[in-house]
């Protein structure tokens, strides 16, 4: 009988953080694909655009007039999916069937640039480290509302995640409840804890550091990897090496190397097939219950859906809803392209 | 204080299959879209297509040539994400952050149709029940491979669902495990069951019959309902009214029933928004594992991304990937726009 070989049979690999399994079918990288393939508007876009409603001093929606902003700026989502309404609400204990809860919440959208082109690569660090200082400010404040337990801090990037302007933005979601995926996390978080003593991402990190088998980059203050069970073909984390739960935890050395770290990420991935790179990414840190938490350690996650160019995605459809996520090239092999793509971007160079 | 109106304030609602919750936020499906359009493709498909993989007489990847099928046609996938070799492996029970185990299985095509353009809605109704058959004779067989536990039917449909063939086809994928989401959903099934001595989706079913709120289809054995707890804007979920847990417990009516219970529904979705409606769909029963699971019960999932129109899907990306899932429309305002719809397909009406 064959013995298992984690780079070519099909396998199961277990996500600690929610408990959760993914299938890795190594062998099937080489598929062919017939399939859809995603429109790439490689058209260079102009540095300000007239219809664009965050660009500055262009009207919003809702009539609202964007000032004319140089850095960060954030504004109330016009059309938020939460509202900050306190509603009257009893909860039926016996239901098990129709279960419903209101959920009071506020939801902000923040600009990373008042340039309408200028996506996270190609600013200067000291643009994104301004985005940083914003983030962390729209944490304590949204985490001080006395009803808000969780701000979610992500970015939606590029039209195939759903994204409806290519204006450089990002979304905060803050609400009373922890959302579902963050539930996990911290009950896992927590169990790890409460056993071992010590934070499991702490403790995975080091597990990376000495395998170096999926890490991406890695600085003084911040490693890069492709998680063991990452989902997407490019899926990464970054994990701050020092343990500490909150963006707002940052030295300012860490608010440097994190900006650093985000301009080689995203430079990376938009190296890697020569385009402006889709993605989901979002921080996951410590609720804001006004609990310790010393079971959390900040992290944030990126999910790009391209699978093997410009134009071909993953689909997480039929099976991997109504069984497991799938995936075809290994972390481990992903993370080796990523680490050897250029950091410089492919833009700018000769 | 305003009282809770589930009709139009925020709120999550709970889903006992899995133990997750989703945010709804009724108010906000007035939101304008300017993002991404699909690409719908409405040019008529020829029944035969010379260089469709699928269709029959052709020649697929791995140079074997189709018979000249008449009714469903199944081969094994020559793409499998699972292959069925035994992989010798010993756990490492001391492993938390590396686990991972070899997974054996087998995946299989089933066309449904020798006619590469003759979707589920416009298929006579023996073509379906033929379908059927064909799903309970794949259940028994991979169910009986002493390796395989679990049998997923699925269908992608549409190439917004990553569907690279338009010839009507769906999936098997049989494995030793039980995938992620079904073991989640084995998990409440048996809780409740242990707790209340019946089935929780028989429960369930009988407390939609009775609010008749979110119904869109019943007939004498199966009934099509938006579950309280849907994600995507018009999913749905068809149950069997009798209890039992698996295809091959089907009556002869059943079979009937259910035939015509599927060309329905698609045939809905095909006229709400005049569309050949793409979607992921398929069945959750009994694991093949040659347990009795009193706690299962038939049922098939309807995931379909359409949104607003045939081009306006709903993305599920940073905040739902990084949170939970988020839905625009109520699961009632949606069970009331499809059960309003005409059962005759819209193109073959005047
Ligand atoms: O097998 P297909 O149809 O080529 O592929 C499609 O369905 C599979 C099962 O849901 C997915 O893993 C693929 O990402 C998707 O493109
Ligand atoms: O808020 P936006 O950018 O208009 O919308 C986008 O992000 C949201 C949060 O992930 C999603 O709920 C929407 O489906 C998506 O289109």
């Amino acid at each position: 009988m064959k013995n298992f070989d984690i780079n070519e049979d099909p396998h199961r690999r277990y996500n600690p953080l929610i408990n959760e399994w993914v299938l890795v079918s190594p062998h099937r990288s080489k598929r062919p694909w017939q399939g859809q393939n995603e429109i790439v508007t490689s058209d260079a876009l102009p540095e300000y655009d007239p219809t664009c409603y965050l660009c500055p001093g262009n009207v919003r929606a809702n009539g609202e007039v964007n000032p004319a902003y140089e850095n960060a700026f954030v504004f109330e989502n016009d059309f938020a999916a939460l509202k900050q309404e306190e509603i009257a609400f009893e909860e039926d204990k016996n239901q098990t069937f129709f279960k419903a809860q209101p959920e009071r919440g506020i939801s902000r959208v923040v600009c990373f640039s008042p340039k309408h082109n200028l996506t996270l690569p190609e600013m200067p660090v000291a643009a994104i480290e301004n985005i940083i200082h914003t983030w962390q400010k729209e944490y304590t404040d949204l985490g001080n509302v006395d009803y808000i337990n969780h701000v979610q801090i992500f970015e939606n990037k590029g039209s195939v995640m759903g994204c409806s302007n290519p204006h450089p933005h990002g979304q905060i979601w803050a609400q009373s409840s922890l959302p579902t995926e963050v539930e996990k996390t911290q009950n896992n978080l927590k169990a790890y804890f409460d056993k071992h003593g010590s934070t499991l991402l702490q403790d995975y990190l080091k597990e990376e550091l000495k395998l170096n088998e999926r890490i991406v980059i890695e600085n003084d203050h911040f490693v890069v990897l492709v998680p063991f069970w990452a989902i997407w073909p490019y899926e990464t984390m970054i994990i701050s090496k020092r343990h500490f739960g909150k963006i707002t935890d940052f030295t300012e050395e860490e608010i440097t190397d994190f900006a650093l770290t985000l301009k080689q990420l995203t430079t990376k991935y938009d190296n890697l097939f020569e385009t402006s790179f889709p993605y989901s990414s979002g921080i996951h840190q410590s609720p804001t219950d006004g609990e310790l938490h010393p079971e959390w350690q900040f992290h944030m996650h990126f999910y790009p859906p391209l699978l093997r160019s410009a134009t071909v995605k993953k689909f997480m459809v039929g099976y991997e809803m109504l069984g497991e996520s799938q995936r075809d090239i290994t972390p481990e092999k992903s993370a080796e392209i990523l680490k050897n793509l250029l950091g410089f971007h492919y833009k700018h160079s000769l």
